[in-house]
């Protein structure tokens, strides 16, 4: 849906603003003409992101999603972001939100082309019905990432494990499951290793234990698979970060794409081929994920 | 430079304009506010662009600026650019740029979120002072690209050799450079293989022979390059595309890495080691290369 919300925020402001930052908020009109075309984020997807799902006005997992902006603000050699101050936009956008299924967004670009500073933005729209496809679920596609599951470590300039704004190859990796005719795509490494879907965390359940592939080979780390990690933790089953081969999701006993505002979408196919489903599991995965989270 | 000219280029106008398209640009402030908080391009660097050289008024090589834009659409999935819609809007950037060295962006975008069609747009703006770093040249480094030299062909949804806004990997690999003490960076494929620069192709002299990492290996196909070797040839030198391997750049007889803005920059050394240059070549190069061309 289109942003009905949208903040300007400025990252350079004081500190001395202590913890009333409305004057480093300035409010946008979502639909009208509001950055420069000399943007950096524009020119060259130079900046990072946060998607934070919203449930009847409460904006879920704030302080994991802002842990992460920071994460990738250092990965990419900006400025770190003044917690307190995304915070209050965050509460500000999610005040914008009403009853049932929103997204707010956080941007933080690099900024205006030899410009001083950072620039930085909030918006909030409604989400779309996300309810079909967590019950009926998505087939995915395998999709060779490129890179090898040590270009992380090897070769941190490639920002791995930063939320950029350049998202093109994501984009397209979900154009290519379309064409294949499924729902969504899941990376493989060039040598055969499991990582993510090009917008979500894959989590595998594989008997008692829950499964999601290990950060340190080049992907982010979930704010919704972290979540729902707690959750069966707390109900009993073991969780594990595994390096996790290719074939390995066609012998799970269930599997999933999780992110902050499909949330759980069980996988029903990979490749063409059918793999089990747990409609219970995936139900109060679901209620869970649909709860106020902090 | 910051921009002093910034056109709006509406993508999606009829055909029946014929060779008058006007009506479909709009004039903007290059420094005002112009594009949605809403737009693809800056929150998943969603589109394509290029930078067109332009030299006391004269854009250079602007077909084949064009030709790769469209090529980049096609892998990007967005609608072929009207190409004679662009090149007057080339035309009108470059009647605003005067004497001296400038340089004409043009992006298209795959619009904002949910609307109805692409956005793009074309600036111009001085360019920066390159006299100095012709002559004297710049110390790269090699950094991995994390991908295979295999990569491209395998998975063309990695869209390795379109000329997409997502270039945040680009930017990064840049100030991993700097950090080294260094000016650029080379990109080597996981095995070994040289690609390209961040924002430049690789040209190598071996003897008489003047060679480039073959296109196939996911890299862009340099307009400045292709303009370089045209020149070269018409001077009797074999040219070629080549697999290289990374340590052939220590043994050349010279090397450049060669765009649109800053032309042919001599590398002089290596991950800190000095490779031999051609500083009368290299004058000739530039010479030419400030010529008009089309």
């Amino acid at each position: 849906m289109a942003a009905h919300f949208a903040l300007l925020i400025d990252p350079a402001a004081p500190d001395d603003l202590r913890d009333d930052f409305a004057a480093t908020f300035t409010a946008l009109d979502p639909s009208a003409p509001a950055l420069s075309v000399s943007e950096l984020s524009t020119q060259r997807g130079d900046g990072i992101f946060e998607s934070i799902g919203v449930v009847d006005g409460h904006p879920q997992e704030v302080a994991a999603h802002l842990e992460r902006l920071a994460h990738s603000a250092a990965l990419c050699d900006l400025p770190a972001p003044h917690l307190g101050q995304w915070r209050q936009a965050v509460e500000r956008a999610a005040a914008a939100c009403g009853a049932g299924e929103s997204v707010i967004k956080l941007i933080l670009s690099r900024g205006v082309e030899h410009g001083p500073a950072p620039t930085a933005w909030a918006t909030a729209a409604r989400a779309a019905d996300n309810t079909g496809v967590r019950e009926r679920g998505i087939r995915v596609v395998l999709l060779d990432r490129g890179i090898d599951s040590g270009a992380a470590d090897r070769a941190p300039w490639l920002l791995l494990g930063a939320k950029t704004l350049s998202y093109a190859v994501n984009m397209a990796a979900i154009r290519e499951a379309h064409r294949r005719g499924a729902d969504d795509a899941v990376f493989v490494s060039s040598d055969g290793i499991l990582l993510e879907a090009p917008t979500a965390s894959l989590i595998l359940q594989l008997g008692e234990r829950f499964v999601t592939p290990a950060v340190g080979s080049g992907i982010l780390h979930g704010t919704t698979q972290i979540s729902v990690f707690e959750h069966v933790a707390a109900q009993g089953h073991p969780t594990a970060y595994e390096i996790v081969p290719a074939e390995k999701l066609r012998t799970v006993d269930a599997a999933w794409l999780v992110s902050s505002v499909r949330l759980a979408a069980p996988i029903t196919a990979v490749d063409g081929v059918g793999i089990p489903t747990d409609r219970e599991l995936t139900a109060s995965l679901n209620r869970y994920l649909l709860s106020p989270r902090d």
